[in-house]
């Protein structure tokens, strides 16, 4: 097969995104379930847009290229609740890992192994640049939920300790981030929204 | 208001464009309409993937940009159909300037004005870069409605002298992918999901 035809195949394959479905809840359109095409989206445009409180320096293109990518193994693998259990979320990272062989695989050559990597960088999560884009990808839903009565924490019993650990990575990345992201958990325990424990 | 507060307002206001819905279909999602959010991931997914075929340098930050923000305007506007009359399409015009000046003024001063300008070089079409983000947004629909029996040309009785005029602007950037579109179309026609006219 010719380079453009598997690039246009591949392409193609991305529709499959916009059918797996996310936790969180979209309230402008009958509170229906997000899906992983659009949250794609819309992490990418809030990295744009907060790029400036980043305490180091990034590339904000390898950012959004890592951002667009990053659940593109959902096709594959579904998506997994970020507060699902530890055993869950480690059986995920193996079924992701062979998604990503499959998926990536479908590019030609030269390309399959820069988004692998890509990937992976992404959920090694080490450096400057992915640690940012993981910290987007946190932080979003907690925009989200705050706009919608507490959403996905309100419906899951969630506490406050569970959305401090998994924002904490904020810190080595963003202190004004960080700042905003405790002062939202404290309007969220007030207002019930997030169990206080 | 701080800057940090008002560019969450404008994170939170994006949420909208998910409920903009498209003519395209999403064959794996039950046929359900494509909103433009999903829409707008996928075009970045694929600026990224063909960036190759362009016969001239290009910024594909700048085109990444251009393509994640090119249907903001729409959550005021709503979306045109491509093939909508001229004299609905020159309204359109108006309607989303008015909508990016709303948007857009959502955001800090300093951003304000780099988002619009950069949603102006889009709808210009002048520049490299917007002539590959434009040619992008249009190849995409013809990828999906090749995978899903003529989709919306089949639809709306759509004519393959229309959508060569569309993708016509594909010649400046890129010859590869021009031939690859006039490939396509013709089958199209044989296949009888675009009228021979």
């Amino acid at each position: 097969m010719n380079v453009l035809q598997s690039q246009i195949n591949f392409i193609a394959e991305m529709d499959l995104l916009k059918s797996v479905k996310r936790k969180a809840l979209i309230k402008s359109d009958g509170n229906r379930y997000e899906n992983s095409a659009e949250h794609s989206w819309h992490i990418c445009m809030a990295a744009s847009v907060l790029q400036e409180h980043i305490d180091e320096p990034i590339d904000l293109m390898r950012v959004t290229q890592m951002l667009l990518i990053h659940d593109v193994v959902e096709i594959d693998a579904g998506d997994t609740f970020a507060f699902a259990p530890q055993a869950d979320l480690d059986k995920q990272f193996e079924l992701e890992d062979k998604a990503a062989k499959r998926i990536f695989g479908l590019l030609p050559a030269h390309q399959q192994q820069y988004f692998y990597e890509l990937f992976l960088e992404f959920e090694r999560s080490e450096t400057v640049n992915s640690k940012f884009a993981k910290a987007i990808d946190r932080i979003l839903p907690l925009i989200q939920n705050m706009q919608n009565d507490g959403g996905s924490w309100a419906q899951h019993s969630i506490k406050r300790s569970q959305v401090l650990a998994r924002n904490h990575g904020l810190q080595d990345v963003s202190m004004s981030l960080w700042n905003y992201v405790q002062e939202q958990i404290d309007i969220a325990t007030e207002k019930g929204w997030l169990l206080n424990a």
